[in-house]
């Protein structure tokens, strides 16, 4: 099976598989079936029989899954078993909110580099990084084989700034601006927009 | 149809709908055919018929969507003409991002409380509001019929604030908190974690 062969949405499952295989670590449990599974992710045994059935065979039938081996099995899918660096653009409230985020570091994820363009943050050091001019990211980042980047500038600056990073090898943006990014096919965009989830509830509410 | 007969990820593509209909609106595009919204969107053009088809025919054979009924039907749907009220707790620093995002207002959310345990920012007013004592919850909240909570403390802390904004009478929380949430079958949850998103971009990085 190639990459680009697995569904898409059956990708972006995948780690909240490994949340929930870690969670059932720490509370003691080995063995884990998909019927268990599917209750605490909230969905059904078949779902995930049928997500896991795309990269090979997990566990034998009746038995259920090992809980550690099909966690390490999902973490080197999903390429965790490394340190990602990250660079991170624009450090208003948000970026500063990441920059102090211990969740990162644990998880594999090391931002390395912070860049602002206000005289008020550059030169400041926030959560052990200091911030850099943003005319400095090529100087910066094009030589570091950095894959990541975080953007989180206003809405009208994100495509400019997604423009240098991929300029600059990097192949996975998280993008914070809440603006559609424009950019090459090989390169990955995971959006976060709390608006777009609270506009999703409100669905419900009535 | 009824409600709940609509699956969720439809619901879930929705307010992306919305968000790029409002874009065209801003280029001047009065009609938009199905494949050049799927172009927009990434997606078919026949997954975005199906998903309109959920709820009623929209735009008529061959001469595309009307870009302003659709996306005021849309908005309709998801129940976004009239203004949400959101109760936030935990005020460290994505607590801050989000007392100062004017993106939440524009868009019809609006933090009418603020909520923290610490002496160092109870009774700090930020973007507007007034941190409250977290003790001061119920007294604050229950009355107001407020629907939404957002929910930004600690991991250890999120369950049990979960509790109480449920008990409160909120049935939709935005958890930026990476743990599940377990709440009752009436209530939504969204979660916010960066974590998960750059978990599945890795995936595509080898």
């Amino acid at each position: 099976m190639k990459k680009y062969d697995v569904p898409d949405i059956v990708i972006s499952r995948l780690p909240l598989y490994v949340q929930t295989l870690n969670q059932l670590l720490r509370e003691g449990k080995s063995v884990v079936s998909s019927s268990e599974l599917g209750e605490r992710l909230k969905t059904t045994p078949s779902q995930i029989r049928r997500d896991l059935s795309y990269f090979g065979g997990f566990g034998k039938k009746g038995s259920g899954y090992d809980v550690i081996s099909l966690m390490e099995s999902l973490r080197s899918i999903l390429n965790l078993n490394q340190i990602w660096q990250v660079a991170l653009v624009g450090v208003g409230h948000v970026g500063m909110a990441l920059l102090h985020y211990d969740g990162f570091g644990r998880k594999g994820f090391e931002i390395i580099a912070a860049f602002d363009q206000s005289p008020n943050v550059i030169g400041r050091k926030i959560g052990g990084i200091e911030v850099q001019d943003v005319e400095l990211i090529e100087a910066e980042i094009c030589q570091k084989h950095v894959d990541i980047g975080a953007i989180t500038v206003p809405a009208e600056n994100a495509q400019a700034v997604a423009d240098r990073l991929v300029n600059c090898g990097i192949r996975a943006i998280l993008n914070y601006a809440p603006v559609y990014l424009e950019v090459p096919k090989h390169v990955q965009v995971s959006n976060i927009d709390p608006v777009l989830k609270l506009q999703k509830m409100t669905y419900y509410l009535k």
